[in-house]
């Protein structure tokens, strides 16, 4: 069940494959769309033997020295996640952060071992699935600790039950993407839950992190696929009943589900899985803008069709990844159903985007959906390349409710660009997409593109970054629809989180981590 | 905005409009479908001057006076809710547990003010809506309080604003059903949400209790519409930012739906509101038997069509409301959209139904479908008069994933029909619905019919009841999919309720509700 991970070497300072770098020609012609003047030489990647990482200022007990390692190359690969500025301090050597020592516990017995251990030593624990958290979710920033443990769960990667009648599985934490499908394949099912970071993420990960699949509409959050939970942490277990739905009580589930690794280790769920969809049918349409796009988009999450695929782009995002260049909004459209056919629903959601200003490609999407899609999970590899070549490029995300949207997208985008020019000197590339759709509004996600100054990339960042969270916060918006909170948003957050309910959760957090062990500096300062 | 609430005068000791109870020939007709051994001579009802109250052992001060009423009619109205064991109490006098004082806030502030007197004076609060528990939500049964006082909130019950564009409202916890959808009419929009309780609870209740309404899927609970909540309590006041959907951390709405009013007293809510639906289609299918029935529900909550409707009815439940006699399972399949024709849908549906067994009505189901509803909206007050006639009547219900799905409604059905037989010396009359569906389970809906002893009823319902939450509890099904937990369905939902929630639950109880005012009993011992 191991060989998707252990066939191919993952990058322990960038996004992935370490054999999927952007190298050669690829990157060659990447660097040409961009203005000469942006592009610096390659940072070169650091030799592990020269990262000079602290020596380990703890050691794991005989009896769990099996499953831990102090490699500098495993705790180099473990510092950080795999936001920008998380790849640009790797690259300068700059891994200060490094954990003591990585866990890869087999079993909950073990899971509950290292917690026993990290807590009588008082050492930090922070689990760690895929590792492509982009906000700061497992990076020790605390100093309050003796050494600091990942624990990384994704030995514990089996589907370990497959209900066919309730048509749900129970999944180990640890699996990434690939994994838990693969195991899913033969029964015929699939989760249907597809990050951007699918193939480097893991279910707990997506759990503790709400994560958002890509599909628009009806199932965007992982939460909706959730029947039962099971967490173990430093005081106990807590499990939950396997129930498609129940009205006894505020849920259970819904206080592990975002709380970050800081209440607990989520080790196994019950999880609605699907039939495997066969009938598919897409299209795009272009709008002479993105507001206009924007209105016919909500026509349609207002019309009870719940397209699987609803994404937006505007005409920057356009242009990069569709390649048109005719300055107009993009929207691909798409339905699926393993059950029926969708093209009636299609025709639609079509006659409605018409009705608000859009004109319908010709011909199927199809095949742009697969280069799209090919493209979207291209894209982390490519920020890489360009990050290492002295580009910065990031991105953010919210969600509002329609009635700020469209000034949420184009206030961003205006103060994120003025931003960019006094933080880099020129405004940069800032481009706006919308990911998921609701009938009461939309998350919209933003991406930056402008040059950087050498060594001094993560304040230029933070900078930007921050007034775009002022921004968010101003107009009500949340500080995040899928990313999570992590480490980055945690300012932005607390102003989000009634008072009350922040109390609430650290008594929670007091209560489940007396010791305060679990992922410090998440969720709570 | 009144105007529903005032024409009329409700029952104090029964369900709904003390105009509309069963009588003459109806009650005539009703009786004589009952083995005539069953009936016993009618209750009366008792009379107010006659009930004997408690002379109210605390009474606010001035400055709330205005609100506040000691009215005999009144405290006993808001004595208990309206399960089957409270009508019989109510009809035998049994009023000891009735509020001190009733409260009737028009503000926040209003409530503040009464929190504070309770708090000051220890007087225990118990938020009301429409008073429509069916588990002892609003009942005191501690005896540790100076004196008791009802919170009513019906004159909380405005529509504040409308956001059209997001389609959402903010509105009142106090608003009834026909009052929030009297205010929502206007603006071509509906909430949707249609308990059977829909005329006799308010949203507040809905929210508090994570009220479920007659849609069989798609949008089940009241939580599915919420965008954000506010909620007034000793402490303060706690109020979640309008979004769509969110990732920042765990859902700060979900601690307060479904805290039965244990943690704070909603006072308005931000919700999805829809379109009026205008393509509707329905049709009937019936089954050999219940089993049967089932498979085919289960197919159908898998395939993704999302019916509105989706009823399946067994046997007795189908000889029962829609006088037929076959000895057949009824499956009642609608579709509805504001948007799109729904044909194609339920053609689909009905294909699946046939595949597993089913045989389709000839015609539309639209005339039955009504009269349906009419009997279903009749039903509480048909109970009413079967309990003042010697008839033990109440429902129950649960969910649990498909597999378990056959074996909860047979055992149940099996074990409640002993259970009666021992009970009340006959099996009486023991049915089975499912009342929404899931694609991985469902939530089957119980009644039991059979004669009682006078003076007996309480205690003959109380030990049949024990022996259907002990078998659903046996089975991991939950101790219910939507009449909440009360103080009814306190012992099993503690045994459901994972042990280290419970503890974090009684935390935000204690720091929310520091000297125990809020609905004493309620989630906690």
């Amino acid at each position: 069940m191991t060989r998707v991970q252990t066939e191919r070497i993952r990058s322990w300072w960038g996004w992935g494959w370490a054999d999927a770098a952007v190298t050669g020609t690829e990157r060659a012609e990447l660097l040409a769309r961009l203005p000469p003047h942006w592009v610096d030489e390659q940072l070169p990647v650091p030799r592990i033997a020269d990262l000079d990482l602290r020596a380990p200022r703890v050691s794991p007990p005989d009896s769990l020295a099996p499953i831990c390692t102090v490699h500098p190359h495993v705790r180099a690969a473990h510092t950080y996640g795999k936001a920008y500025r998380d790849v640009i301090r790797a690259l300068h050597g700059d891994l200060g952060a490094a954990p003591d020592v990585v866990a890869y516990p087999e079993s909950e017995t073990h899971v509950t071992a290292l917690l026993d251990w990290a807590g009588d030593t008082n050492v930090a624990v922070i689990p760690y699935g895929g590792g492509s958290s982009v906000v700061g979710g497992v990076e020790y920033r605390a100093d309050r600790h003796r050494g600091v443990l990942s624990l990384d769960l994704t030995r514990m990667n089996r589907v370990l039950e497959v209900d066919r009648t309730s048509r749900a599985a129970l999944i180990e934490a640890g699996a990434l993407g690939p994994v838990l499908e693969e195991q899913l394949a033969p029964h015929g099912y699939t989760l249907r839950h597809f990050p951007q970071s699918f193939e480097f993420s893991t279910l707990g990960g997506w759990l503790a992190t709400r994560a958002g699949g890509h599909f628009a509409m009806r199932h965007t959050h992982i939460d909706d696929f959730v029947e039962a939970l099971r967490v173990v942490g430093p005081t106990g277990t807590s499990e939950s009943r396997r129930l498609p739905a129940s009205g006894a009580g505020p849920s259970p589930d819904r206080l592990f589900l975002g709380s970050e690794g800081a209440l607990g280790v989520i080790t196994r769920a019950w999880l609605r899985v699907q039939d495997r969809p066969v009938h598919k049918a897409s299209r795009g349409v272009s709008f002479p803008d993105f507001p206009t796009g924007l209105a016919a988009v909500r026509a349609i999450a207002q019309s009870g069709l719940e397209p699987s695929n609803c994404r937006l782009l505007d005409e920057a995002e356009a242009a990069i990844n569709t390649g048109r260049a005719d300055g107009r909004a993009v929207l691909v459209l798409g339905f699926e159903s393993a059950d029926h056919p969708v093209d009636t629903a299609l025709v639609r959601a079509l006659d409605i985007s018409q009705d608000h200003g859009g004109s319908v490609d010709s011909t199927s999407t199809q095949d742009s959906v697969g280069g799209w899609r090919a493209a979207f999970l291209r894209m982390p590899y490519v920020r890489d390349a360009l990050a290492r070549s002295g580009v910065l490029v990031e991105t953010f995300e919210t969600a509002c409710t329609w009635d700020t949207a469209v000034a949420v997208c184009e206030t961003v985008r205006e103060r994120v660009r003025a931003a960019t020019a006094e933080v880099c000197g020129e405004t940069g590339i800032v481009t706006a997409r919308v990911t998921h759709v609701y009938p009461d509004g939309v998350a919209p996600y933003f991406t930056v593109i402008a040059p950087s100054k050498r060594g001094r990339e993560v304040r230029m960042w933070d900078e930007i970054k921050a007034v775009a969270s002022d921004v968010l916060s101003g107009l009500g918006a949340s500080i995040t629809h899928h990313h999570a909170v992590g480490r980055d948003h945690f300012r932005w957050y607390e102003a989000q989180r009634p008072d009350q309910f922040g109390k609430v959760l650290w008594l929670a957090k007091n209560y489940l981590d007396p010791q305060g062990i679990l992922n410090p500096g998440v969720l709570f300062d």
